[in-house]
């Protein structure tokens, strides 16, 4: 067996932003860190992979149909030639950008001198982890405590091989560098919306695949049925209660897909030009060797403290991310990072942000956005609750902006306020960057402000955020107060 | 005399938002409700000839902007032929949505039953008011209560005659539908600022003349440095310490003015097609006769009760707006005209927003936003605090969208929290958009929130938001707190 080249007080095994975090904070509070990526480029699914890029080419795909609505341009007065897209250029400077963040994080990661591993981990003993590096025989590294931030891989569905040429990952997806005439999607999730709106503004013919009978069915019902209206009039097909059967490409090069319709019962057919399958993530373990040390999955799923984030078998392994359960979100594995250094440090408080109430956004655009309770989680939960609802369409920041053609769907705010103590229970939004519109909710919701400290803020003016003042006090005025809606 | 046409409860004169607001509560609350504004078109200078068209402008002349950033695109794959401007149909489109957001102001007030009167208003007694249209004979209103909602002026420049053709007001800047190759302006402030950026970006020569040392004076030191760089790189020239000594037309229609350099005591000579005066605005007063009933413009500055908003000659005529002291926003008239409603309905406690802390939002891209204390006046006041910076090119969702050119200036936001108790006490931004990033900053500063509550706030992931909980993070890192800097 190989010698140990060295000891360190934490190993992370995976650099996403929360390995990274989790690094980066180990090793700023003094303790002798090093971390492990089996990639070259670090930043994990969420950088090199997953959200970045999907956000990238959603904002690039967006400026391009921006670009389309020429007619209304020209009544403004700016004539516009038709625009032309190349998505190999397109790929290029997005790989490019991947890269020059991925050299950030080893730069942040060199600056507090964290040891950076390219190479799988697995377990040999519960302290000591073999790093495989380009299949060469590996060094042994022993840690007093392991931080397993591996994150999650796709999962595969039966009968549908993905191929990466005609049926594709999210990842590939992400990475073609041309624009399919037909893209389908098999699965309504945030993954699958996301990208077929990219590949729709970039000009294919977008078919989304859904074996339930809703997308967003997280999503307060409201919102969800805007967002599909949304989607639909950009131009994205549904095909609800559907289920992929099988994929086969014919000698045409063109994909033949059996669809089920659930409700008839009855196949039929569907033809596309890429299939794309997302119908789910699961923790990514296996190059880990957990049986090695007596773990098996289910303890990573079941046997975590939420307060320290360590295994009950073993407390110095420490899972976060998305190999633990619950969304996985970069938000979700930062902040157990934070909480798995300081169980470390056995720090006295741990101060972490409140995740009971996570801020979510489906980065289309408009934009769809929500934090706190949803209408049907209050009615089923009989908490009793008053709504306020503004449109944008009165807000004067919004008609001061160049007009967009996507308003089919009329941008909205709806504040879900408890009809006891005018607590901010929910806010849900749908208009232009209305990530940036949530925070402000996500403030009032997590730290439990009333519809009454929010109309004491000044908000500035003219700005979009007025909007949520406006329907918080339309959600007061729905109760026994003077009915004052005030606009501004 | 006219006999006495009608009897309200309460009479409005002038609909800009602080009017409007007042008419609107006013009805709503059950009062016999009328107002007078002598424009054909409501919403005041706000919506007719400021504010509104400034903004829209803005928006237009920085999307302009963006599409001269060929280069920039192509490097991301998107080809783009050269646009162009047409300011004729700019314009007309811009006076079109003036006209609709001036029926949406009436539409609200007859669907509140105000009864609007369209001409100029004079005093004839302390509760009369005779109303002139189009030069005719009068009619005699009479209310209980009178709000005056009269607005504000340009304030002119002795030896500087705006002839509204080659010297203008703002008023008239907005609506010039062609693009002076030379545009100067005669004053540094907001609405020169703002006005600057739109010429700028449409193709103009800008020059910014500027009697003072510096811009914005009453920004933050560092946020003010940034400004006038920013402006600069964008191609805006500035002549600080200058003075216009006088503007004359020669043979060629060209203007000459003539300058001094106040460091100098040198006069030069400078050359324009267009010179615009915004050297400040004064309260417009003069229609309304207030001599007629012993009141003199001092009382309207000096004798105003702040939790009435009552002339404390005449309780019952109550000023709002820019008639009144202090910042002219219609964010302030339109917290007076609640304010002034509330203390008619005698309501116990009068609840308005708090504005001892207003947002301050400078339009240009990227924008410039702050609330709260400067660092100079936290040095003054000799209030202990700390500084978090974070800048935007480390923000993930900064580094997913369009590149921008406008990057002299790196974007950031500083956050000053109190070194005893952590609370927010300022925030200062600059970058896109920068008016909808200063919502929880404003809610911070306001409600008296700390550095603790904002890192328990779990913020949309990725957005630019995530930036002010970075630099709150920095800022409690500078304290002898343990220093953990989490990217998240």
């Amino acid at each position: 067996m190989t010698d140990i080249v060295a000891v360190y007080d934490v190993l992370v095994v995976g650099c996403g932003p929360g390995g990274f975090a989790a690094a980066t904070q180990s090793s700023q509070a003094g303790l002798h860190t090093a971390c492990v990526d089996q990639r070259a480029s670090l930043g994990g699914t969420y950088l090199v992979d997953g959200a970045v890029p999907s956000k990238t080419l959603l904002d690039e795909s967006y400026f391009y149909r921006l670009l389309q609505q020429r007619e209304l341009f020209e009544q403004r007065g700016v004539r516009l030639p038709p625009a032309r897209l190349n998505m190999q250029v397109a790929q290029a400077a997005l790989k490019q950008n991947i890269e020059r963040l991925g050299k950030v994080y080893k730069s942040e990661l060199s600056k507090y001198n964290v040891t950076v591993y390219n190479g799988t981990a697995a377990f040999k003993t519960p302290h000591r982890v073999e790093i495989v590096q380009h299949g060469e025989s590996g060094l042994i590294v022993e840690a007093k405590y392991i931080i397993v931030a591996t994150g999650s891989t796709i999962i595969q569905c039966p009968g549908v091989a993905i191929d990466e040429a005609m049926v594709v990952s999210s990842s590939k997806a992400l990475s073609l560098d041309y624009v399919p005439p037909r893209f389908s999607i098999m699965g309504g999730g945030t993954i699958g919306l996301e990208i077929a709106c990219i590949f729709n503004n970039f000009g294919s013919r977008v078919t989304i695949i859904e074996s339930q009978s809703e997308i967003c069915q997280n999503m307060d019902a409201e919102l969800a049925s805007a967002t599909k209206r949304l989607l639909q009039s950009q131009g994205i097909v549904f095909l609800l209660d559907t289920r992929v059967q099988c994929a086969e490409r014919d000698a045409a090069a063109q994909l033949n897909v059996t669809l089920l319709d659930k409700r008839s019962k009855k196949n039929f057919a569907h033809q596309c030009d890429v299939l794309m399958v997302s119908i789910g993530r699961r923790p990514l373990l296996e190059h880990l060797n957990i049986s090695m040390i007596g773990l098996s999955e289910q303890d990573f799923v079941e046997n975590v403290d939420e307060q320290t984030q360590s295994l009950s078998k073993f407390p110095h392994i420490k899972p976060i991310g998305d190999v633990t359960l619950g969304p996985m979100l970069a938000l979700k594995a930062e902040q157990q990072a934070s909480r798995a250094i300081q169980s470390i440090l056995s720090a006295g408080s741990v101060e972490t942000s409140n995740f009971n109430f996570p801020p979510n956004v489906l980065y289309c655009q408009p934009q769809v956005a929500w934090v706190g309770y949803t209408e049907q989680q209050l009615v089923s939960s009989h908490i009793p609750y008053q709504t306020g609802k503004a449109f944008f369409s009165q807000n004067i920041r919004y008609n001061t902006l160049m007009p967009q053609k996507d308003t089919a769907v009329p941008g909205f705010i709806k504040v879900l306020v408890g009809s006891r103590d005018l607590k901010i229970l929910g806010v849900h939004i749908i208009n232009s960057d209305a990530n940036e519109l949530l925070p402000q909710a996500s403030m009032a919701v997590s730290l439990g402000l009333t519809a009454h400290d929010v109309c004491k803020v000044a908000f500035p003016h003219p700005s979009l955020s007025e909007s949520f003042k406006q329907a918080t006090q339309f959600a007061m005025a729905t109760a026994a107060l003077p009915s004052i809606n005030v606009r501004e």
